[in-house]
């Protein structure tokens, strides 16, 4: 417990807020390279997006042995106002109930990063090839993080068979929930232009809101389906629109708005744009979609099982099998491997005083331990 | 023509973007004085809408002769950029068809206005009482305008049984439309409250924007009427919607939309205002109305038939009655007595190198003394 507390309080102290650069890095490093560790670091990207600073490691084990890998970000988000100690001064309270230490990234996720640290630490050498991907950029733009790190693994070669990302997916206790997919994400920007006038002659106007509302309304109206085995029923959500006319008695010459779509694996990102797009069209408009990821699934199975077990052996939790809320990076490793998500409890995450409770860290870190020790051995 | 064209050129020469004060209206005294009018001159109104400057004129005529009034503003919009000479520099140039004179308020209606004290001068004391009705704020809120000079007529008893105003009817040539008429006008505010929330959780939030669409879809789809004998059919524009959410993955807590109602004699402010309160209420949001004028009429009969063949006389054409454009300050007059609105050609109204053909100045002072004579005879 002494060992792992302190190596996420040496994360902590890092200040890292997105983009994560050097200081934190280095302090990684100097924790896996006395286990054996490889430590490539990396920047990749430019601007906008970029450089972005990257770090993976790798500790060989036998030849053909399996390879199991932790995935994660040193990147946090802002700690804005009203902390009670320093964000980035990493502080144990008592509270009823235990031990807390505060910090960002407490639990999202420099406390997970910690313990995989520790994890490691007790196992054996020939018990498998064990890697770090690890990124500076997840709670920002994320194109040249994960991604890159990918792209450097197939170019070394170093491909795992399975992969566990330390996101912070218990919700009430440690164990009660893992993530075994991630709903896909999709923002479309909608726009209808007409023609400006005088609201007293309409007829030398055109008024392009009651088409952006008739659009509006028939998007709204979509079921977009039931939902599917492993996942809740796609959502779409009309998050802005914008006119910007101060005038009372002028007709505006454009409308826009904008929508945040999350589907699960009935659809794919291109065929719901091209959908929304021919709506939009349909009504005199236009639609500009982005594709922030597309859904992904680890179906349960042997590797959700190898988690299931680990979490109930330390905690007695079966943790639920989700694949609610945001995105996250797992939707780029699954493209590699077989990727679950499972970590520390997010009550905090992104808000002041963030914190985890010190009995988690180790109860975490022999999870991670049991995990790592059974991925290598499956 | 070189008086009426010397007395535009000596009330645009003085600046007077609404709301106007001082030098305008001094040289309006100055004109009026001569002719035997009694000027008095007073500040009405407080911020933010005052206090406004107002003039009315008054030359009795002998003990129980008709009372005929010209009304109208000494205001005028900003001039805006790209003038070919000074807003503010009254400028005669030939163009094929005949000399314009160029200037803010050319038509709109400083040109009007020396139409009318030029037409007076031609009228003999002993045809009747012939007032002036003049506001300095008629572009702005209007507030403190023509309804201070209204109560000022009421508390001196000096009430004219027929009022013609001055804006700027015409539309093609000279004479070829007059108002009796103009529809009411309502601006309605509507605001829906929700919660605000991620939108990986639509669960947890309220999204206000669907009960808004839904809310603008219904009143965009309202027939109000289909006219009524002399007006066109009610209108409802959307004008404005704001949400302000700058963030793809939040659900914001408010969403706002503003409308704008052109309506005629079959309706109310109040009544239309209590209807899209209902609707609004229905979806979950709310209105704030406010009225900025209910419809007026001078339904055709004697006062028309004068204008008619006033303008007849001098132009050979018949002047269209109509109700269509914006609001003007009649609807306020139109509760004192009958009142028509006939002036200059509206085409460079409110733009750029505002100009009125000097010819139209020695018609339209020709017409407006025909209109005052047969009035005061009526
Ligand atoms: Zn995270
Ligand atoms: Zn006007």
């Amino acid at each position: 417990m002494t060992e792992v507390l302190d190596l996420a309080k040496r994360l902590i102290a890092a200040p890292s807020v997105t983009p994560a650069t050097g200081e934190v890095f280095d302090e990684l490093e100097a924790m896996l390279a006395p286990l054996g560790f490889a430590v490539h670091r990396f920047r990749a990207g430019h601007a906008p997006e970029g450089p972005v600073e990257n770090l993976f490691a790798i500790r060989p084990g036998p030849a053909g042995s399996k390879h199991f890998a932790f995935a994660g970000h040193l990147d946090v988000v802002p700690p804005g106002e009203g902390w009670t100690s320093g964000a980035f001064e990493p502080k144990v309270r008592s509270v009823p109930g235990g031990d807390l230490l505060y910090g960002r990234g407490a639990v999202d996720m420099k406390g997970s990063i910690a313990c995989m640290v520790d994890a490691v630490a007790g196992i054996a050498t020939d018990a498998g090839t064990i890697s770090f991907i690890i990124t500076g950029d997840e709670e920002g733009p994320a194109i040249f993080g994960t991604r890159a790190l990918i792209d450097h693994m197939r170019e070394t070669g170093h491909q795992p068979d399975l992969c566990l990302v330390g996101e912070p997916t218990s919700v009430h206790r440690l164990g009660d929930m893992m993530k075994i997919g991630r709903r896909g994400s999709l923002n479309i920007w909608l726009e209808v232009e007409g023609k400006e006038g005088h609201v007293a002659y309409p007829h030398l106007a055109d008024n392009p809101i009651p088409k952006l509302v008739a659009m509006l309304a028939e998007l709204d109206a979509l079921v977009l389906d039931e939902g599917s085995d492993w996942f809740q029923p796609s959502n779409l959500e009309i998050t802005d629109i914008e006119v910007g006319n101060p005038a009372t008695n002028v007709i505006p010459h454009r409308a826009t708005a904008r929508l945040s779509i999350r589907f699960n694996d009935h659809h794919t990102g291109a065929e719901l744009s091209e959908r929304v797009i021919e709506i939009a069209t349909r009504h005199g408009g236009a639609a500009r979609p982005v594709i922030s990821g597309e859904p992904f699934l680890t179906p349960p199975g042997q590797f959700s099982d190898i988690v299931a077990a680990a979490v109930a052996a330390e905690t007695g939790l079966n943790p639920e099998p989700s694949t609610t809320g945001g995105t996250s990076d797992a939707r780029f490793l699954r493209a590699v491997c077989p990727v679950i998500e499972f970590g520390l409890c997010n009550a905090t995450m992104h808000k002041r005083d963030e914190a985890v409770a010190v009995e988690d860290l180790a109860v975490l870190t022999r999870i991670y331990r049991r995990i790592a020790m059974a991925a290598l051995a499956s």
